[in-house]
Parts: structure tokens; C-alpha cells; sequence
């Protein structure tokens, strides 16, 4: 099984469901050293097998895939019918009907049957934790389990049920919350903080996710115990993220971003725009449900180019992220994390 | 003027007024090499010149003193006689009557002329940024005046009002967020992005401040692009710090913190009780009365050992903070520290 200080650069891709993560991002990353990572999540099955094929058409490198842990409660349906009339505005204003608030699994056993099928090296887990036979399952394929956890609680779950290693999500992260549980009073860790409070008692490897832009900030991962750093934001502008066009643009200048969820019905940091200052009050905790709600809003702003009602997933420090090919990207921020080292190591000798 | 590079250890205690900070703590660190700090928020002047003289008499190395900046909005006074009906249960609890909610400026003007006049090496401000005449009295008198920033935002203002350093303050600090306006919508930042976003920018040195507990978390802010790491709850349980009973006991293990208004009207990180619990939710942005309206609570609390209406000031990584003396503490990090830094330099060989 895979462990992460065996990865040549210590990067890892992080998986961004619902667009910008391909099998091309998730191909270069891996090979240039690091390990990309497919995201399986609103995808059917079908079409994560295809990119998983993609990705080994392309390399021997090893990779990753994220799943979404299925959701433990079910929101009431008020609740989200509530939500839906306060949208109603935004769907005309789009010229399209509101999706279909369903409760789904998003096909999680199915997925888990093609990660051991598929003798995925590295299977992640978001929202929670596989169960202790899911986890059995995939070991006997030879696929590391990791498990996304936003805090010392969530650590020792993911470690009873068997994990291999912990990506240890920050506040600062772009994107969704890894909550076990969303409707739960959370304290928001900073990432340096969370890494410390794991490494002193998880006894696993730890992966470093949040706000992790360059090399300065990879080394800083490193020093604080992390075997490798998880670039989500970092990845977004190279031309092998499938990141929408208006998504590119906001995401290359300052701009403030904000827990919110008002797209998804679950905790996710995105840029602040017209739709989250609207709708942010009123968003229900009630996933996937808001999630389907409002896809046809987001996908019909995304299509006009108007960024306004799209997610703009973004970590805090989007505004750092560069135009590079994926592969280039990853070598050059590998080589800064080293010279960080180098040189604070001479400043500072022990 | 110092510089924070010029220190032989790359650490600095935070000033932490209500209690903590003591003048024996402040020389203990310097003394070491650091840089120990006073806090004179909440004191008269003449106990902070008697303070300034107490570090003196211990060390001829620098230290630094801390300056609230003065409020620049006045609460309504219906915002806290609201507030004040529903404390009285908690005023009765503990026998006591509420205090005086007054506005004022903590004597900012007559600290400015005493960090002056006593050529305090280092003057640092929370809650805003000195006018830039201020920073320049204080420069004729050879004092570096650093400013406590927790956004790009708040950096460029302090850089307009000539600031040498910024403390770049992260969500994960224990006790006052520095905004700059309390009442305004703020983002979180982590620790380490801030230290990228504001590397990418300041052109000043940068001190790290907010959960950092031990030497990998330092060589961690100092990868990131920190001058020096500020610490603040790993210093609490030194036997220098004024930190009482019943905050130590919660301090030494593993407890939720939050932000909240509760207790003195701005937000600020502690440890969650009952009272925390109960005023949160209902606590108006009114700074400096609602801290005059709860004093005699805390102190009432604090006296009958009890942590539930204390306000139990706590970064995030406080579960790691260790009882042992200054000195002894600071040299151990700053070689961990070091020691980090080689053994991560020889795995990522530049």
C-alpha cells in the first residue's frame, strides 16, 4: 500500500468535485511526482471509471479518488421546499426550473465496489469515515485508505474505523467542509493548529489541506508534520483544471471568501458573490438536497459567464494561484519547499 | 530600532492583558534571547511604567509593550443596557453588583507619551494602527512600532501609518481578535495563508501569532515567512504567568474554544462554559462596556475558583501548553525549532 513519504514530491492534488478536477490535472501531478486526485464525487460510476482509465492511460504512476461519505441525516423536507421558494427568483431571473431536491447516497457503494475493483491506490473519504469492512475491503485490494477530517474528534473516528492516514483539513480550505457532520457546532481549526493537535496523538501519516499555495507554504506543512500537502486552489488556473471561466477570472484577484450553504445545503468556502450575500442567511443544512436545488442556477450562470450565481469554490489564499502546466507547477513548488528549508535551516542551525 | 531578526531566538511572548502577562514573564523571555512582551491594556499608566521598570531591573535585553488603540465607533447605549438585563441573573449568582459601563480609551494617549518617554524598544498595537504622526514621536524616540493585522486589509493600513513589523494575527490565537473594526464582516484567516497573503505584499517583517504551540509549529511560521512566532497560550502555564487557577486547570486539556462578544463586547477566542454559552448569542458589539459591565463577574469567579464566567482566553492548540519556566520553555522550542528544520532540510535536499 501506498504511503505518502514514498511520493517523490511531497504534493498531493486535491479533489475538486463538480468541475475543475480531470483525469488530465490528476495524470500530470501524479507523474510529475506527486499524486493526483480523481474526484468521484456527483459523478455516476461509469464516469469514474472512464477517468480512472484515463488517468492509467497515461501514466504508472499511482493516484487517488475521493468519495463522498454518505450523509447520516436526512433534513426535513420544510426545510429545503422553504429554501426552494426563497430561490424562485433566481431561477427565472436564469431562465430555468430549480433541480429536483432528491436524497441520494451519490452512488457510494457502487463507488466503493469500483475503488477495490479498480485496485485504486489511494481511495479518500469526505463527509466522514468508510465503515471498518469498507475499509477491510479495500486494504485486501491493496488501496490506503485516507479519511478528510477537520478535527481531533473527526481524527479518532477515522482512526477507529481503520484509516491509513488523515488529511488533515484547515478553515482556510476552498471548497466543502469536510464535516462528518454538517448540522453540528463546529470549531473552525486553523490548519498549523490542527496539525499539531494530530500529530500529537494520531500515530498515522497526515496529509496537509487548506490554503497551501506555494512553496513557503509547503515547507511550512512539512515542518508542522505533515508527510505532504493537498493543493486544491493552487491547481485551479492551470489549463488541465476543467475551473469555468468566470471561475478563473475572480479567482485570480483578492476577494473576500465565506463559509457558506447556500449552494450545496453543506458547509463549503467560496468567494463571496451576489447569490451567497442573498441566500447565505436562509441556507438550510440539508444535503444534497440544496445541492440538486440549485444546479440548473449555477450551471445556467456558468454557461451565460456570469459568476455571480456560480459556486466560486476558493481557499483564502486563491489569489496566489498561478497559469502553469499542472506538472511544471508541481516541480517548481517542490523545488521552493526545499530551498525554504535550505535556507531557514542555515539561518537557524541546530 | 530592533529588528525581529536581530533577536537570538526567533519567538516573542504575546501580550496578554487580564492577567497572564507579567513583568517576570516579559524579562524571562527576552532574557532567553526572545522578546517578552507587556500588555498595557486595562492598566493605569503609572502600572505600566512600574511594569516597564520591573522588566529593567531583570534584563538589559529589549522587550516590547502592547497598546489597545482606542475604539473608533461608540456602541449604542441601548445596545448594552439590553445586555445588561440579561446578565443580572449571572450578577446575583455570584454577589455581585454589574459594573459601569463606560466608554473610554484606556489612557492611549498618556501610554503613548510613556512608551516614548521610556524608549520601550518595541510598541505593539491591537485593535487598529497608530496615526502616523504617533509612529513618528515613537521612531524619534528609537521604539519599532509593530501592529497587529489579521487581513491584507488591515496590513496596507497599518503600512500607511509607517509600521515596522506586523503581527499577522490567525483565526487560531486565543483572546482578542485585533480588528481593526469589530462591528465589520470579517474573514477568518488561518495563520499560514495570512502569512503568505501578506508575504506577497508587506515588504515589512512579519511576526506569526495564533496557535502556536511548539518548536514544529515554529519552524512552521518561520518556512511561511514569520520574522519571529508570537506565543501567547503556550506560555500560560508558565509559573511567570499570572494565569489564574481555574484557567490553567481548563487550559491543560483538550476543550472547545469559540469566538465570541460575551465577555468584554469584541470577539475574542476562549475556552466554551456556561457563560459563554448562555450571553453569546445575545452580546452587541460594545467594546469597552461590555468589558467594564462583566468585570465584576469574572473577578467574582475567578476568586470563588470557578471557570464557568470566567473568560478563559485559549488559542486553539492550548491542549499542548506546557508548565515549566519561561526561559527553559522559549530555549526548548527555539532548538525544536531548529532541530525541525534540519531533520526536514535533509529529507527535501534543496
Amino acid at each position: 500500500m501506498l504511503r505518502p513519504s514514498e511520493l517523490r514530491i511531497p504534493i498531493c492534488g486535491a479533489p475538486m468535485a463538480g468541475g475543475p478536477s480531470t483525469a488530465a490535472l490528476a495524470a500530470a501531478v501524479s507523474d510529475a511526482g506527486g499524486l493526483g486526485f480523481l474526484a468521484a464525487g456527483y459523478k455516476t460510476v461509469d464516469a469514474v471509471a472512464a477517468e480512472i482509465d484515463a488517468v492509467r492511460a497515461v501514466t504508472d504512476a499511482p493516484f487517488g479518488v475521493n468519495l463522498f461519505a454518505p450523509p447520516e441525516v436526512r433534513a426535513p423536507d420544510s426545510a429545503v421546499t422553504g429554501y426552494a421558494r426563497r430561490l424562485a427568483a433566481d431561477a427565472e431571473r436564469y431562465g430555468v426550473a430549480l433541480g429536483t431536491p432528491g436524497f441520494d447516497d451519490d452512488h457510494y457503494v457502487a463507488k466503493l465496489e469500483l475503488m477495490a475493483g479498480a485496485r485504486v491506490p489511494v481511495v479518500s473519504f469526505t463527509f466522514g469515515a468508510p465503515r471498518a469492512e469498507s475499509v477491510a475491503a479495500l486494504h485486501q485490494r491493496g488501496c490506503a485508505v485516507w479519511v478528510t477530517v477537520t478535527s481531533p474528534d473527526e481524527a479518532r473516528a477515522a482512526l477507529a474505523a481503520g484509516a491509513d492516514a488523515l488529511v488533515a483539513q484547515g478553515t482556510e480550505a476552498g471548497g466543502h467542509r469536510a464535516f462528518f457532520r454538517d448540522d453540528a457546532p463546529h470549531e473552525e481549526y486553523g490548519l498549523l493548529v490542527l496539525l499539531r493537535l494530530l500529530a500529537a496523538e494520531a500515530g498515522v501519516p497526515l496529509i496537509a489541506a487548506g490554503g497551501i499555495m506555494d512553496g513557503p507554504g509547503i515547507a511550512a506543512v512539512l515542518c508542522a508534520g505533515a508527510a505532504a500537502a493537498q493543493l486544491g486552489s493552487a491547481l485551479m488556473l492551470t489549463p488541465e483544471a476543467a475551473t469555468s471561466a468566470p471561475h478563473r477570472e475572480r479567482l485570480a484577484q483578492p476577494a473576500t471568501t465565506r463559509l457558506t450553504r447556500a449552494f450545496s445545503g453543506r458547509t463549503a468556502r467560496g468567494i463571496v458573490n451576489r447569490f451567497m450575500d442573498e441566500h447565505h442567511a436562509d441556507a438550510p443544512a440539508a444535503y444534497p438536497q440544496v445541492h440538486h436545488l440549485t444546479t440548473p442556477i449555477r450551471a445556467a450562470a456558468r454557461t451565460a459567464g456570469d459568476p455571480e450565481a456560480v459556486n466560486l469554490w476558493a481557499g483564502q489564499g486563491h489569489a496566489l494561484a498561478r497559469d502553469a502546466p499542472a506538472a511544471e507547477l508541481v516541480s517548481g513548488l517542490a523545488a521552493s519547499a526545499a530551498q525554504t528549508l535550505a535556507e531557514l535551516g542555515r539561518r537557524f542551525p541546530a
